[in-house]
């Protein structure tokens, strides 16, 4: 079943004129020490989505020295996207749906706001629309035939999975985590009393329930024409079952692509939910095992996994030419002249 | 000569993948009573930009009831720029060099601030080398073919006269407006001021006398990799002498698109201003008086001539298939719901 869909989703992105848009934005959610690796401390987290995107744009970051890392070092996914991206013809747009942290580069404002503790309800209701209403038009106004979005929210699998659980799946065992060691338990703590104390009403419920990158993400794919890409793991299954919910047949024109360690970290139970979700699952084939560096070569044991659109970043260039050979060799150089800069 | 370029141009635009940029700031020198109409009043020019940002992109304006007029009631080429738009598959971006009034809708911001008078000096140093920056990276960013950059900013012709004076050319003289009674004495003596105050240093002289949004133009044809078409007149003119001073082997792959009305109304000296400066001029051929409105026959006499990118909008959908029949009903269409919509 997956190697079907990643054929045709392969094809789809074959020559096609595309647009990379990184939707960034935060959640105080990230706060919750222990909740997310997206940052060096949970304090941290609210540079994340900027860093990511300075670096994928310029190469470097503006908001803090170096590049985002994970508590035990690993550098952010933002290197597999530039990698990729460097390597294929493409537009590349940061898009701000509600960062407390904005980027020090050009990026698109949706005129949305930071989210807010999902306990407490993570986008009001006007905030909401207004993300909504205004990624949907900035889609309208993109006419490549494919648009990939990814995302940067650190915290962005515990909204992903109050989302889902929200909306009648079982979120929490569904949701992947950039850590090796996935704290399910405290994301299941944060999910419960977050849905317990949210509307009934349907559209509402998604707004508590959210963060504003969600929400940003599912604007974008209604209001685009063509084919939308979702790049990223849970995250995206949780924008796609919003689509289910606000714009239905808008399903048809949507696929996520993410990377094969999420693929491996959900074992079944992500193809599950997109199987019942209605919508198509690829995923990107990179084996970073032949990297020379031990901070790329940990992704094959479950660290980082994805984010910043690095699995549709990766199959949009593998889909276009480059093989995994010299793409492996391009992030490695990413790689090394991140450490150099440090030293 | 014109007829020559026109016909490279054209050519250039046929078939080609491209995006539409929409560059919107302020000056304070729109304040100066009876120097400008793009707006009803010196302080409506405030809200013009952000109105015709939110015409282009979504066919209302929100800041503003109605859309942007002249004292005479004439409305905004927006309505060519976004007729000629419709008409075509086009990338569309709204870019906030600077403008005291932001369109609600989704824009890239360049982090600047709206111009001050240029008599006491127009954009601060470090803020034009912010605006440049980032413009050049967002133009690196974009990966279509062409790139047609249109302009909204009350009174920017008079900014374009004192950086063009700034830089050793007539500017005065050369300079248009979007009234057919051209308040040249008040402008010159604006200018003059302007230039007698502003620093010997070339590139801070041009920071002294520009507005954000010729800076931001500059940027945006100096980070893109294709062909950058500066859709306006005199002050797409001051950007070439602009990017001359600054990067000045880009001029090659930068064209000049203007509408008749602006070549009619400069006579010859526009055409001996890009001679000397080397870049390429041409023009939308559309004939208005087969209009049904009045507000639009008028164009043809001289009232308004260009702005938003009109002259770059309508060569764009004319160089791909659309007949100046169609595109004439179609700004016929969308004058009426204009018309209607205020009922």
């Amino acid at each position: 079943m997956i190697v079907d869909h990643i054929g045709n989703l392969s094809d789809a992105l074959k020559g096609k004129k595309s647009t990379f848009a990184l939707v960034i934005g935060t959640t105080d959610v990230s706060l919750i020490p222990g909740i997310t690796v997206a940052g060096a401390t949970p304090e941290l987290t609210m540079f994340t989505p900027a860093a990511d995107a300075e670096y994928l744009i310029t190469g470097s970051c503006k908001v803090i020295k170096g590049v985002p890392v994970t508590p035990d070092g690993i550098p952010t996914p933002a290197l597999l996207s530039r990698a990729s991206l460097s390597l294929i013809n493409v537009n590349k747009l940061v898009v701000n749906a509600g960062a407390r942290v904005t980027p020090k580069i050009p990026f698109v404002d949706l005129h949305g706001e930071p989210g807010r503790d999902i306990r407490k309800g993570g986008v009001r209701k006007e905030v909401a629309e207004n993300i909504i209403a205004n990624a949907t038009v900035l889609g309208e106004n993109l006419s490549e035939e494919v648009l990939v979005v990814g995302e940067s929210i650190p915290a962005g699998t515990t909204t992903a999975a109050a989302v889902l659980t929200g909306l009648g799946f079982n979120g929490v065992e569904i949701v992947s985590s950039s850590s090796p060691n996935n704290p399910k338990e405290l994301k299941r703590k944060v999910v419960e009393e977050a849905v317990r104390s949210a509307p009934r009403d349907t559209t509402e419920r998604i707004y508590w329930l959210a963060d504003p990158v969600i929400l940003a993400v599912a604007g974008l794919a209604m209001g685009f024409r063509g084919l939308t890409i979702l790049a990223g793991g849970t995250q995206m299954a949780a924008v796609s079952a919003v689509i289910k919910e606000l714009s239905p047949e808008k399903l048809n024109s949507v696929g996520i692509i993410t990377t094969k360690w999420i693929i491996n970290d959900t074992t079944a139970r992500l193809m599950e939910l997109v199987k019942t979700l209605g919508v198509k699952l690829s995923h990107a084939n990179l084996d970073l095992s032949q990297s020379q560096h031990e901070g790329l070569r940990v992704y094959e044991r479950g660290f980082v996994k994805e984010g910043v659109g690095a699995g549709g970043a990766m199959a949009l260039a593998m889909a276009n030419g480059v093989t995994s050979e010299n793409l492996v060799k391009k992030i490695d150089a990413f790689y090394s002249d991140l450490i150099n800069a440090q030293r």
